[in-house]
Formats: C-alpha cells, structure tokens, sequence
C-alpha cells in the first residue's frame, strides 16, 4: 500500500515538480492555501487544474484571510509596490511574515487527522527570493516541532525535494516526470497573462532560459 | 518605553491570568482565534471583555475555519460526544490536531509586523489536559521555528508563564493580580451557564475549590 502524503499546492511551477515527484509513489492529498494575495483567483485555478491532472479528489482549500488583515507585505497590501526585476540583496517587500508556519500547520494537523506519513513542500534556498521561511533550518525546525506538538503516535515529516536545487534544474526535473507547466501560474501581480516583470516572471523566464526548455504559459499565446 | 506583547487570549481563566501578568509590563495588542468551536461566540464575548476591562484597543480576531473542515476533535465535531468528567491517560478527543501551532504562527506574524518583543502565550503542562502541544518541549520548539523563519531582525520570543503551575496556583496568582475571572468562560459546551461536568468545567472547578476561592461564574448566579 501507498502511504499518503499532503501535498502543498500554491499553483506554481515549484509546487508543480514536487507534485509530480510525490504523486510517484504516494497516495495524495492536495492542500491549497489562499491569504489574500493579489493573484488569488487565478492560483486556485491552477491548483484545481493540477489536481485534476493528477486525478486527485482528497482536497482542501484553506482560507487565512487573517494575514491580509496584518498585512507587512507587498503581496497583500495593495498600496505597497510589488517589486520588479530580480531579487536584490536582504529580504524583499514581497515576503509575507513567517507565512509558511502557517501553511505547514495546516497541513500538519489536516495529515494527523488522516494519518499522512509525508508533506511534500517545494521551498527553494537557493536562486530564490531569500525568504527567511524558506530554508533548511526552517523545515528542521518545522519537522521538530510538530515531533513535539503531535499525538505520540503521529508519524509525519515534512520534506522538500526542491531546497537545494536551482530553479533551472526545477525545471528539467519537471519535464523528466512531465509535470504539466502549462496548468501553472506564477505571476504576483497579473492574472490574465504574467506581467513578466515581478520577481516571481523574472526567476522563471531566467529558470526556463537555463534550462533550454520553453515556457509553455509564454511561449505559445494562443495555448 | 514599554516593550510591546502579544497576548493569545482565549477568554478562558488561564489567559484572563496571562493577560493580567502581561498588562504589569507591556504595552498590549490582544490575539483571539476562532476556529469553530461548540463554544465560539461566548468565547468571543468573554475576549472583548477582557479586553475593554484592560482598556487594550489593539486586537485582532482571526478565524481558521478550516480546522473545522480537517476535525479529528469533539470541540469541533458535532457528532462526537465531548467527554465528561476529569481528564483520563492519554490525550483526550478534544484535542484538536496541532492547534496551537497555528495560534502561535498567527501571533508570530503579527508580532513581527508590528516589532512586538514577546507573545504571552497560557499553555499549562501539569494539571491539565495533557495536550502535546502545550508542552514546554513544543514552547521551545516553536521559539526555534520563529528564531529561523521570520527577518534576522525580528527578536519575539514565546513566554508561557503558566506552564509549570498547577491550576490552583494560576487561581492563587489571578487573585493577587485583580484578575477579572468573572469575565471569562472555560465550559466546552454550553454558552449560557457552564454545564459543570465537562473536563474544563471539572477542571476550573477543582482549581478554584483547591485555592479556597469562590469561582464568579458559578458562585453568585445573579451577576
């Protein structure tokens, strides 16, 4: 038997490839969270075309609307610009406080309830924004605590195939297990098509360019 | 300057403690978390009261309905009973799976936009419930968590005065602070008077008989 796994999907390319790596060997289950970013609609779209790809029907899709209300982040306050071109040095305006203890949490106590083993989390450190809840130390610190703060037979562990990896070689393992990047979206500030100036169109054009591979969202308009 | 403090309060007797430690030395913004309990809009009442009593109008009601949705725990499922009676061994069914993570995460974040110095946090290890994730282990873990993912910066750290008293010595130490238990609510299940044999109601009232101490709730019917 298949032992189950949450998978974190916020509808990007990287959630995308770790999709694609756990649905190899695990049952599923699929968490999306929604925070009131900017791009909201369209990253439940892929998230639901993502699992539909992967016929997975085990969903939960998790408001926190809370972190809009306290805001501190260009992602969320709409007076605040989203910044453009690539990742500058120190910890971009972009980075939503401590944002990832709150999607892990969800997704530790959704797996405790079902008994998961596996979260598959697609955090990059490297060729990233820098974001402080994106790290190793991070996913230690994470893994300790829900050691800690879970019934004593509780056996979930968080993993993140992607930390160490650039976003080019993201890239060629998504095609390898043929992850679907057409079904992604990745812009922070556009829903219709990427703006192709955010941080977010910056690293994936420059990931896609290193990689030799298309982007299939920008290379074929009429798809 | 008074340091600034975040302050989780539930509304029941532990954080209407807390809160009044915290009031001596902090400047306060006060936490409270809905996520669908039985009990949810007494619990609401009773945290706007305590908060008008310490005159703190910096407060944030944040709601996580979807622990609702992941159950796993009488408080949130209707349809399991909620136990009657002093706690037994192991951890009852109305622990709700990893909860305090995301009580704690929602604090953290908005103790690191706001450049709060510390979150106030009630959890009890003795003489309660036995829930994993009020633990100092877990205290210590989530310091961990917040020490690695929020901006080198940031500097918050979780005290959780109460861990290692016994709930008669909070009973004791809100008498001596003018803490106003009479504004609080502990009952699982009932929002109109407290039903008296469930394990909260058995546990505050144990707490008050072994401090020598009438309870306001129960002792004068009228107020």
């Amino acid at each position: 038997m298949r032992e189950l796994a949450v998978v974190l999907v916020s509808g990007g390319m990287d959630s995308c490839v770790v999709l694609a790596l756990a649905a190899r060997d695990h049952d599923l289950a699929l968490l999306h969270v929604t925070y009131g970013q900017r791009t909201w609609r369209r990253e439940l779209q892929s998230f639901h075309a993502l699992a539909d790809h992967y016929g997975v029907s085990r969903r939960l899709v998790a408001s926190i609307g809370y972190l809009r209300e306290i805001g501190g982040s260009s992602l969320l306050d709409e007076r605040l610009p989203v910044p453009e071109g690539p990742p500058g040095r120190g910890i971009p305006s972009t980075y939503v406080p401590f944002r990832n203890a709150h999607l892990l949490a969800i997704a530790a106590s959704w797996g405790e309830v079902m008994g998961a083993r596996r979260i598959f989390f697609g955090a990059m450190e490297e060729d990233s924004s820098g974001y402080p809840d994106c790290r190793e130390a991070f996913v230690q610190a994470f893994n300790r605590l829900v050691e800690v703060g879970t019934r004593p037979e509780t056996r979930l562990e968080v993993v993140a195939p992607l930390l160490h990896l650039r976003k080019s070689e993201v890239v060629r393992l998504g095609v390898e297990l043929g992850a679907p990047f057409e079904l992604t979206w990745s812009c922070y500030q556009r829903e219709d098509r990427p703006c192709g100036r955010c941080e977010s169109c910056v690293l994936r054009a420059r990931a896609f360019r290193e990689a030799g591979v298309p982007d299939p969202l920008t290379s074929a308009p009429g798809r």
